[in-house]
């Protein structure tokens, strides 16, 4: 796996009972998965050569992010090197405009958008969103980079043209989209084989603050069972249509009209978290089922209820994470802790914890204040 | 971990979730723990100054076996080495006379049983138990090597006094017992922490075939309420007894008369593998929490019927392997495998599978069928 995150570091400890040992390119040996892993190697997911040393032995490769170059993925392929997802499909989740024009033309339900250069294009983008009955004045409108957008960065809400303005002369590349008047944000995941045998994971609520996920509730509740398979049938569809080999995670915006696609990730995704404990088969595992194109696993749930919250690093000072820990255990033995070996840095996520059991409002209490006994120390 | 077998494999994977890396003291690079930790030291557990140096920087040293001398055990303690089980605990799990002798002193349930040396001390044995109404001759007898027992080797049943002249000649030191008329073999396995908090699983019926272990159900099937109670506090009262920190697996045989103790392990158990999926926290993960003196985490059941196979390696020929495990996922994808990472030699222990789900005759049926599969691919 390219990439020693947290994401490398959970497919690892799936990958042991798979009868496997998960290989991890690294950037520092600090990192998430370095310091699990029996077979590290440190280099940088841009470095062509790094990564043809690296694919030397290797059943199969993948990753732990999507930013390895698609001319790197491409060449690696053509090498011979089994590296899934191909660069072919992996495109789409790297580039915002490419992946909006290719659900354009598969006629997947997708936000208003339009690729744009100028603040000037913003306005008017936003002047023709506002025509429609009910829209308002358009603004604001969602900014998102082409490029290299994660965890909230590179998605902008502007408010009106000196915002526009000001991002733009920053010169990064940019599509702008309507800003949906969604209910909540969903999220369908599948995984897919070389083979085309894909399986679907029931679809999860996922909560985000400033632009972070911190928690994922599953399955989604209340979702009408009707919109749920649209969603899965969807994630599935999609990843027929891109070639996916591996996880493809479909974010969702539920709206009054049905379901719109905010984005798609071509890996282990923290909305996927939860299926450590709660499905029958783990992402992690499912992704390496896919990659070594071994049949899908079950993904059914384990339990009524399921959720995942994120832990991120608090503020420093007062109890250590591990006092916090002793007392998270103490306060709920049935809780589930993730920890991925990281610095502590305020709003870094440095682990999940995952609760189950048969009522979801409960459930939810009980993950919400595990995250904030880990996060805040109270 | 000292040894690095699949019981430290296992435990590896439950430490990267509470944010450890396990340092393993291994024989070999290629053993099984050795494949998949970050952190291998290579050495021999009877070596104390490898003990040594591999314990420098550990914030708790355990074990994946129990052949660790006790003398080095309490050398490392006594040099401030948070060591778990300590010495003065394990001897009960090293030494079948030394934990005969306790068991017998605590009151607790043992068969009938003492230390020979001669054929004529065994035959006398067999005499005095056969002098009771309805016991026959008295033979079969169970002798047992009083140290290094393991898998079923160093238990012998011995037919007549022509038998034990011939072990006795191999110069093992021996216990006798007598052969205990069971209905069948259940095992209860607690965790306790140096605070001396204790945690217990619910109690397990296990299926053993020429003296290794071959299915594990939990719960143990029609398994009286008041009997899995009992079972539960004497394996409690136990740990309290002798002083044990981390794992204390009681194997014990059911009778018409109630439970009697067979074994006692201290470490993560072969009887206690389905916990992984099947309890809320597995044994590896409780193992952890209890030497490094966390509290105890849930140890209820994750469904209603648990079943773990072993997964012996079978005569070689036909598929390999890994073959065998595609056909197994595309039978039952629901099935969840655990691979050691072993070569396959026949009768070898190279891996286990796990089936949960509401009938435990079907579950079962699917943990008996994947783990043939695996073992003869047929």
């Amino acid at each position: 796996m390219v990439g020693g995150g947290q994401l490398a570091r959970m497919t690892h400890q799936a990958a042991i009972a798979l009868g496997q040992s998960l290989r991890v390119l690294s950037q520092a040996p600090d990192d998430s998965a370095a310091l699990v892993a029996a077979d590290v190697r440190i280099g940088t997911h841009t470095d062509l050569s790094a990564l043809r040393e690296f694919a030397k032995g290797c059943d199969a490769v993948t990753f732990d992010h999507e930013h390895v170059p698609t001319g790197h993925i491409a060449a690696l392929a053509a090498e011979g090197v089994k590296i899934y997802p191909g660069a072919e499909a992996i495109v789409f989740a790297q580039d915002k405009r490419r992946m909006r024009e290719r659900l354009s033309e598969l006629g997947a339900p997708v936000p208003r958008w339009r690729p744009v250069s100028t603040a000037a294009e913003i306005a008017d983008f936003a002047a023709e969103v506002g025509a429609r009955p009910g829209e308002g004045s358009g603004w604001p409108v969602v900014a998102k980079a082409v490029r290299g957008g994660y965890d909230g960065r590179g998605v902008w809400m502007l408010a009106d043209l000196a915002a526009a303005e000001e991002l733009v002369a920053t010169g990064v590349e940019l599509i702008v989209e309507e800003r949906v008047p969604l209910r909540r944000e969903i999220a369908a995941l599948v995984a897919r084989s070389p083979f085309g045998q894909v399986a679907a994971y029931p679809v999860v609520e996922t909560v985000q603050r400033d632009g972070i996920c911190v928690e994922v509730l599953a399955p989604a509740p209340g979702l009408p069972e009707e919109l749920a398979v649209e969603a899965q049938q969807l994630a599935i569809d999609l990843a027929h249509a891109l070639g996916v080999v591996g996880l493809l995670a479909v974010e969702l915006f539920e709206t009054a009209d049905g379901i719109v696609v905010n984005e798609l990730a071509m890996r282990p995704h923290n909305s996927g978290h939860w299926t450590i404990e709660g499905a029958r088969t783990s992402q992690f595992e499912q992704h390496l089922r896919a990659v070594l194109d071994y049949p899908m696993g079950e993904t059914s749930l384990t339990a009524p209820a399921v959720v995942m919250a994120n832990v991120l690093g608090g503020a420093p000072g007062g109890m250590t994470l591990d006092e916090r820990l002793h007392h998270l255990f103490a306060a709920d033995p049935g809780v589930r802790v993730h920890l991925y070996g990281k610095q502590v840095r305020p709003g870094r996520k440095i682990g999940h914890v995952t609760v189950l059991g048969d009522d979801m409002t409960s459930v939810r209490a009980r993950a919400a204040r595990a995250a904030r006994w880990l996060q805040e120390g109270k």
